[in-house]
């Protein structure tokens, strides 16, 4: 079922993911500071604090674990968890990275509002399909629009969407019409990958015409979703799941979007986790770019104005370039070579961001920032690259230089 | 002939505009230290500098200014100069701040380049037509494009030249086919008020087959030209005159216009004057765009992104409704009523200004940026209003507070 994950976390993750909403903070909080098993043993003993227990009060006895997974096993449906090896740890580290700034901020008086569900990972993610989660989002890029794309904006997301997927871009989007098909269709006719993130159960394609479109992304990559088998396409389950388009790509290009789009919280998403965000520009006299034009003029942080497959990938390419630069030196790590060349492939920030690191515990990526006297938001970019590169380690509480790394240089 | 200036000036100006190209330096800083009577009669005895009798050499002695101003006389077409009551002072201001400014930091080894052509005001201008220049350029804004225009393009620039113009913006652009012309047309058809500012000699209309148009300009607003009657529309005039439309205008915006257009010419001018650039996207599949999504992007100072006359009046409308709550402050002061109100219009940047100006004598615009810790080009784009206001007075050594508001102030 969850190869290479204990029997035990995958069962408390089943629960956990059924017994609450997506993106409960306080479910989190608990699964974070408990553990997986004993945040689910005693969310179903009702032995929990007053948010944990509201947010689980309708279903914590109500779960049949064993239920779901029969019914994932017999559509094909894994669940990838953190403690596996499909888990996008460095896709989902922005997440925990922006929170914990936020947090600091707002304790710190500098923000008013506390950090929200937006920013925390998911607990678990239903999958299906042959691609692998955490290789698909190390060179990923999402596309979205509006469901009721024009003529023009399925043809813009097609022909970039084919040309990315030819570059070995996995596209990333929902599952509606409009652009998300297109996006969708354009990439497997390139023969690419994608990864369709769904707001209800796999089991339970929506809208059920794409039906088949479903059925291609998984032959050649992946469908998930945050939310267990069986479960409806319900309002709230695709804001939440937009923030995981944002998460599981290196940026978001939004190709055509009215000004009430839903694509446009996906691109507040990607802009919260400090990924670049992109927009294609179209007529002024179509109400079908206004979104684009919007964000492209948005104050601060507006999008930047893409027209072409190299421009995306101009943007996004510096990143899948980082990363995939930075693999052949984790590959001479394992084999035994001196590690202090994984430092040699990374970029001016990222070893100013390393160079910040302390030499021995933890720092929580503002100290890094403070140390380093590079922003956060950069700090969090440049962390993938050092986590793949194998220097640094995440962890709740902050980052580290890896002790591999630290006694491969000391010796 | 020109009400308001004197004759021999006149006739040296007259003299000025045509034995040079526009745009010299040389001659430019020749007429600067020395007034255009002795400037003109020093050029036309060959007692000058090497580099001003280079530009000056071939027509120094062939000029006939009685012929010049008889024809222009017979065509309608008057000489508007500095000295007279026409000349659009602060619209020009800013070609003097900035070229002192790069001036300074040239001298100051912090600018490779020394300024150059580009940022010198015209010797005079040739006019024809019912407007004032000086009221033209208080309240206009300039619509620019490719010739070769799309019906995308032409209809865009159609909507925004015909609502800016009910909103009593005046429509600043050239000549051409296509955008310039759409643009004039449209403002005509919104009963509002032109200027085309030519290449080519006022009596030469190019191209000829919009004759009627620059006929129809003349009716309800002006043509204007840095060449004398009877030039050529030479290539390198189109260059020099597009500085020309970014300065007689509070910003521009380029509609359409392909990745080579002369538009972006212009375009650069107005960043270079530091008035807000505006640009229209389109299709991204149109190369008829593809030069306002290179300005959108450019880095630094991209253009602001404009898809409506609301957008276009929310950038210059602070700008023109600056100068319009500034006018009645002059009103009052020449009416002898308390000049200190005058400063109670200005924008609080205006205000920090006049606070870096010496109580006594001239500052240079950079002192004075220096002095209030306000950004050079911030200085430069607040001067109009406070000249408009009365408050200030510029010269060619810089700026002062004006000694009408200081005995005012004292009093």
């Amino acid at each position: 079922m969850t190869a290479g994950a204990d029997g035990a976390v995958t069962l408390a993750r089943a629960y956990l993911s059924r017994v609450a909403e997506p993106a409960s903070i306080p479910v989190w909080d608990w699964v974070r500071h408990h553990g997986p098993v004993a945040a689910a043993e005693s969310i179903q003993a009702g032995d929990v604090p007053t948010d944990v227990a509201r947010a689980t009060a309708a279903r914590r006895t109500a779960v049949r674990v064993d239920d779901d997974l029969a019914v994932a096993e017999r559509f094909g449906i894994r669940l990838v968890v953190p403690e596996g090896p499909e888990w996008p740890h460095f896709a989902f580290s922005a997440f925990e990275a922006v929170a914990r700034t936020r947090l600091a901020l707002y304790r710190a008086g500098e923000r008013t509002q506390r950090p929200g569900g937006e920013l925390i990972p998911p607990l678990a993610l239903w999958a299906r399909g042959s691609g692998d989660l955490s290789l698909a989002a190390v060179r990923a890029v999402a596309i979205v629009g509006s469901r009721s794309a024009s003529s023009y904006g399925e043809h813009v997301t097609a022909e970039l969407a084919f040309g990315l997927a030819r570059h070995d871009v996995v596209i990333v989007s929902g599952g509606a019409f409009g652009i998300d098909a297109a996006a969708h269709r354009s990439a497997l006719a390139a023969e690419g990958s994608t990864t369709i993130v769904s707001a209800s159960g796999i089991d339970r394609p929506y809208p059920s015409a794409n039906t088949k479109l479903f059925e291609r992304a998984e032959a050649g990559g992946l469908v998930v979703s945050e939310s267990p088998p069986g479960s409806a396409p319900h309002r709230h389950r695709f804001l939440t799941r937009n923030r995981l388009i944002a998460a599981l790509s290196a940026g978001t290009v939004v190709t055509e979007a009215a000004s009430r789009s839903g694509a446009l919280n996906t691109a507040a998403h990607c802009t919260r986790l400090g990924r670049p965000l992109m927009a294609v520009p179209g007529p002024v006299t179509s109400a079908m770019s206004a979104g684009c034009h919007r964000l492209l003029r948005q104050d601060p942080s507006p999008a930047l104005l893409v027209t072409s497959v190299e421009d995306v990938l101009a943007v996004v390419g510096s990143i899948g370039e980082g990363l995939a630069a930075s693999v052949p030196s984790i590959a001479a790590g394992r084999q035994g070579d001196d590690m202090r060349s994984a430092l040699d492939g990374l970029d001016p920030v990222a070893r100013q961001v390393f160079d910040g690191l302390p030499a021995r515990g933890v720092a929580s990526e503002d100290e890094v920032a403070l140390r380093s006297g590079v922003s956060p938001i950069e700090v969090m970019r440049a962390l993938p690259a050092l986590q793949l590169a194998g220097v640094v380690e995440t962890g709740p509480d902050g980052v580290r230089i890896s002790p591999a790394f630290r006694r491969r240089r000391a010796g």
